[in-house]
Parts: structure tokens; sequence; C-alpha cells
């Protein structure tokens, strides 16, 4: 296994963690769980999306699920969320960030691996972006929440803006099969549009006539 | 490529079109989306029945979601649906024909599709209805709406009749492997009952003390 | 086939119908839902979750989808629920007991799948519990409930333990490929567990500062 796998291994399982954290404390703060559903929609949260991904490119059984490095992670994030429930709160900042890292990190890496398994370049960059957005979504679905990804902010559009520009990084040769430097470049851009619309407070269109002042979550 | 077959892979492309705009227009009426979440859920309720069919059948990766045409059919639906959202409320009754051209296309071609690639006749039945409502139910559980084919109208009937009425045409030798003529007419029939369940109102049966004289959806 | 297979076929396929029967029965109390609402919910919860491991083993199609045997059991079941939805109301104790035989069937015999086809001892506990849980929690988003198995009582844990135990006797050598005895001993562990939870009103912790008083169903 060469530096760079590894270096990429190491940023996929830390956006496994913040995503895992994020989704137990997002489950303890919407629905009435107990410590299974904590675990449960932290890992769902975690390894979802790949899983959605995996799924849709026929790569069976999913990578996420089969690996027990993901599934350990997961795990970790989902009991550190219900151990930690009322402490979590005060870092709502640094598990943003975080979320914001394992947007950028799957959209990029779950785009990379749909095209090594021969998905053509438009496939790639939604399977990029399910993979960053699917986990969040499964949880979001369980406990009864619209999905953020489809009503609040900015949040499908810079995963698609990472996987757009890594399969552009691809297929244009700027990169043989998706290498270190590609994916960071790609993982950044996404990353830095979601932290400016976070910052901002920006939101993505609403329909003409259904434009409201109210933000986010419905 | 025969006649036939691009008479087929028309009228596909023309009932996902209609439930992409259908979807597109659901989403705005029923949840706080914004253009992510208009054009997503259109295009779920495009190519989702297909989605499921094809993961059930083992069919992966799926036709719909690999074929272009497929998603650039539903992603202009949806994006239609977004930009004529006011205009398009007074076409309810245009979109419910095509929606159900959709239901009656994707049921027969769904259950073709099963028997093709080895299904037994029951499961293709179920397939077949699958895809017909499939794509419209993921929508609504995005949505939190309880799916409509569990509680509105006559929906899944009609599917149920189409694609068994396919399955035998294709089984019983009517039809070598379920041409242009047995389609056409068992889409018909899902078409017709549609189309008289919409007109009278008609509703299936509901469990022995709990019918009530409201309608539709909960 | 071996007398030990058709007692193991028949308790899965006994466990197949109790799920049926409460999903059709729960669709009725909770959703305003029609004869194919019914059918299809008490279906969906008896056969999903053998779907849904069997998508994450990529041993498609499911079993539990192709075999017309599980899929006639689950229309009669839920058929039966639609039938006589009054009547059943008195039955609440068996049916919880009939649940809880076939949430510790399935436990045992999604883990031993699981092995056979090659998944490691933490997937194979997984897909066990998921097989278990995962019908139920299909009919629970449908219907607009937050799962019951993420929130009320104790649900995941006796599936979890039940599939421990079945991986431990197959990995151990205690049982060569999970045969009767050792499927019988895990699936009892799980069914005593569950019912003990059931009778004395237990609950799995629930994150710290979070505590209420009130049960079950959020």
């Amino acid at each position: 296994m060469t530096a760079t796998t590894t270096v990429l291994i190491v940023l996929d399982l830390v956006g496994t963690f913040a995503f895992a954290l994020n989704g137990g404390m997002t489950a303890i703060r919407v629905a009435h769980v107990d410590i299974v559903g904590v675990v449960t929609l932290g890992a769902i949260t975690a390894v979802g999306g790949g899983i959605l991904r995996d799924v849709l490119l026929g790569a069976l059984p999913p990578a996420t699920f089969v690996d027990w490095r993901y599934l350990t992670v997961a795990a970790v994030g989902g009991l550190l969320a219900f151990a930690f429930s009322r402490g979590l709160d005060r870092f709502s900042n640094p598990i943003e960030v975080l979320d914001a890292a394992g947007l950028s990190l799957f959209a990029v890496t779950g785009a990379g691996r749909a095209l090594e398994l021969g998905a053509g370049p438009m496939q790639a960059i939604i399977l990029g972006a399910v993979t960053g957005v699917g986990g969040g979504t499964l949880r979001d679905v369980l406990v009864r929440q619209v999905p953020s990804v489809l009503s609040s902010g900015v949040y499908a559009i810079p995963a698609l803006v990472g996987a757009a520009l890594a399969v552009a990084a691809a297929t244009t040769g700027v990169d043989e099969v998706l290498g270190a430097p590609a994916a960071v470049g790609a993982a950044a851009a996404c990353f830095t549009i979601r932290m400016v619309g976070l910052r901002y407070g920006l939101h993505a269109p609403r329909p003409p006539g259904t434009d409201r002042s109210d933000g986010a979550r419905a």
C-alpha cells in the first residue's frame, strides 16, 4: 500500500468518524431514541452513503459494510455521541467542520470508486454526491425529518462540485486513477463552498412563489 | 433496433418525463424544498421504481441509472417543475393523465424486464407493480407522506392488472418476448382502470371498522 | 432435504407468517390504509429484513423474494390481518409472542445465511439482527413511525445476542454449518430476552439527560 493510499484511507476514516458522531448527535436531538438507536443512526449516517453507492454500482457486498474498520469507527463515533451527548452540544462548530470534511472526502472518494468500477462521468458525479449525502438522508428518513439535503442551505451543491472536479481530473488525464493531489484539490473546493455557505447562511434557490424568510429545516 | 423497440423506448421515456414532472410538483406542494430538492425528488420519482426492480432482480447497475437518457429526461422534468411551479398548477388534469400513462407503461415494461431476466410469473407481476409505484413511494417517504399507493384511491390495482396481463401474454405464448401489441394492450387496461378510478373517486376496500368518508391522503 | 432443514424452513415460514400478521395489524392501527396497503405492509414486514440482508450480501435476487412460499405466506398473513382487523385486536399477546418468535428465528437464520455466503463474524451478527428487525423498520418508515427498534424497549439487543450466539456456535466448531441444535438454542436465548423485556417493560439506556418516564413509541 502506497503512502498516498494510506493518506486517503485515513481521511476516509476521519470522515466516517465525523459522520457517525454527527449522526448520533442528530438522533439524540430530534428523536426519542435509546443507545441502540444512537449507535445505529450514527453508523447508518457514516456508512449509508457508501452502501447506496455500491448498491447502485452493483459492487456488492458494499465496501463500507465489509471492511471492519469502517464499521468499528462508525460504532465508536456513535457510542461517543451517546456517552457525551450533553457535553458535545458545546461543540456544534467543530462538528459542522468535521461534517463538511466528511462530505467533501466522501464526494471525491465516492466519485473515484464509481469511475474505477466503470461508471460513466455523469453517473460518477451523481454517485459521488450520493456517497456524501446518502448516509445523512437515510438517518433523516428514519427519524422522520425531511432530509436536509432537499431543503436546507448549500449541501448537495458542494458535493456535486467536488465530485465533478474529481471526475474531470480523472477523465481529462490530469490524474491517472484519481491520485491524491487531484482528490485533495476537489475535496478542498467542496469543503470551501460548504463552509462559505454555512458562514453566510446561503440557500439554494427555492421554487418561484414559495420563498420564505425562515431558515433551514422545515 | 426495430421500430417496435424504438416505440417502447419512446413511451418509456415519456413515462419517465411525466413522473419527473409530477414528482417535482408534488415535492413543491408538500415540502419546503429548494431547487436541489425539486430536481432530486423529480428524478427519484422517475427512475426510483426501475432501480428498486433491478435491485430485486440483481440486475445491477440498474438500467434506469446507467442509461443517460433516463437521467437526462428525469432531470429536465424536475427542472421544468421547478421553473414553472406556479403555472403548472393549472395543469393538474393533464399531469394526472401523464402519471397514469407512466404507471401503465412502467408496470408493463417492468414486468417484461423481470421475465427476460428469469423471474417467475408471480415475481414478474410484483416487480411490474413495483416499477410503476416504486418511484412515487420513495418520493413520498422522503417528503414524509404516507405513500399514496398504500392509502389512496385505485393505484396499485391497475398496475398489478397491467403487469399480470403482460405476464399472461408472455407466458401463454400469445407473445414471444412480450412484443409491442400485447404490451400496449396491457398498458391500456391499466391506464383505463386508473382513469376510471380517478374519474369516479373509487377506493380500494378499507379494513372493516375503519371506513371513513374523507378521501385520499391521510 | 433433511428433517433438520425441513424443521428450520417450517420455523422460518412461521416467523414470516407472524411478521405478516403483525405488520398488517400495525398498518391498520397507525395509518389510514386500504387493502393494498395492509397486504403490502404485511408482506414488507415479513420479507423486508431478508431482502435487506441479501442486498448487503450481494446475494441477489433475494431468497425471500424469489421463493414463492415466503411471498405466499406473507400475503396470506396480510390478508388475514385485513379480514379480521377488529377481531385480532383481542390477540395482542399471542401476536407479540409470534413476533418475538419471528425475531428470534430470523436473527439466527439470517446470521447463518450470512456466514454461508462468506460474511465475517461481525458482519454476520449485524446481518442477523438486520434480518430480524429490518422488515418492521421498513414498515415503520412507510407509515411514518420512528422505527420502534430505535426507540422502544428491548428489541435489537435480543436479536444481536441470538445472532452472536449462532455465529459463535458456527465459528468455534460447536456446530458445522449452524445445524438445528445450536440454531434453536440461539433462537431460544433471543426469544427469552425479548419476552422478559416485554414482561417487565425494560428499556435500553437512553442518552444521559434525555431520560423520560413515558414509554415506547414517541
